[in-house]
């Protein structure tokens, strides 16, 4: 079984920044999995930031809706692949009606049969006050349950706190 | 005394599995002492659903509002109590318009005066950004200070993440 | 170098009570940098119930702008300094329309040169569902990259949960 690894935290937590590190600890070359769209140029500055800052050593791969598709397909390269991340991709698959919890346990089931290592960057969302939008309350509902399932298969479990890792599992 | 614990976390973190599970690890059988009330459907699946989880090892006790009661009349059995969750209660103390501050106090005395353990649920509501809401603001506050105080006098504190339990006291 | 301490959390977890016992523990006398600023009774209401809790021993400097100079004027009295806090410092900053992001480098550039300890309160504002409002999403922006360069500047970083503290650094 491949390392797998979960890495969760706040909006600005430096998740991904530590995401990327851990990945290039699991080989030299990597393949980073985008699961963001860009619908406006807020997303699209960021999403070419994040772009720069990654070097050579990456191949990335677009995956906002079929990403158990992408990891299926990039696996056995021995290339260890980046999720980033998987709250976007549960926003996605909520945007486009499709069932969400479905969706996060067919990729459970995935992970401990993959050949290849795997990173994968979520968010706490669930740490303010109860959303008065119901569609805001399903969405941290949906990444909640999905964070839930992929901490309790993957191997590793840190939590982000001001770009710090605190190791939660483990333990 | 007693054993008392507190555990805490965002919203879908698994709490309420891991505060049944930690309960269940106190006695065979136990008490649950629920402060929802179902005022919509989207409340009702909720619990209904919580309900349907737990098995017939527990006797559910409603508490909405006179929680210390609840606790004191249900002590001295020998069976380990399960408080979901201190949230829902400071919410419904507040919409009847009852002084959460004396509440939370009277309650923390309380608990070192146990004969029966007990394990609290509570959420963490306040990470997110300050809600423009008066009301949600003073509802973040007495969580806030409610947790802390609850912190102070249980003998074990848990914190949340993704379903892991990190350890905050003793440490 | 001087001793140098993160404290973050979520609102009403007991950061600010944490962080005068810790800056107390540095010297029996030590200098409060206050960076709120009272625009509401809301706001007077919690700044005169901080001040009341501190004692004798604490001398209040008020910065809610400039407190790379409140930090470099104070130093070198062999006075440790708490401030509180680093969000209420951006917020006036976004507000005055100045430039968060280099106050941030200009700060984080200043912590290891000083001569005299310091104590940093902040908050975690990124880990609820993402807010609607521009302005608040550029704001946990903000917050979010500076606590995490200060994160990496200072000697320890905790994170606040319920009234206790967790060590993040060093680990």
């Amino acid at each position: 079984m491949a390392k797998s690894i979960l890495i969760t935290g706040g909006a600005r937590s430096g998740k991904s920044l530590l995401a990327e590190r851990m990945t290039l600890g699991l080989g030299a070359q990597a393949i980073y999995i985008a699961t963001a769209e860009a619908f406006d140029t807020e997303m699209e500055d960021r999403i070419a930031r994040h772009r720069a800052r990654r070097g050579p050593e990456w191949v990335t791969v677009n995956a906002p809706l079929d990403l158990v598709g992408a990891l299926a397909d990039s696996d056995g390269q021995g290339l260890p692949r980046l999720v980033d991340c998987l709250t976007l991709w549960l926003s996605n698959l909520m945007l486009g009606e499709q069932d969400c919890e479905s969706a996060a346990a067919e990729l459970a089931d995935l992970v401990p049969r993959l050949a290849s290592p795997v990173v994968f960057v979520t968010n706490e969302v669930g740490s303010g006050i109860v959303p008065e939008n119901a569609l805001a309350r399903a969405f941290r509902d949906a990444a909640g349950l999905t964070n839930q399932r992929l901490a309790q298969t993957c191997d590793e479990v840190w939590f982000c706190v001001s770009g710090l890792p605190l190791k939660v599992k483990p333990q």
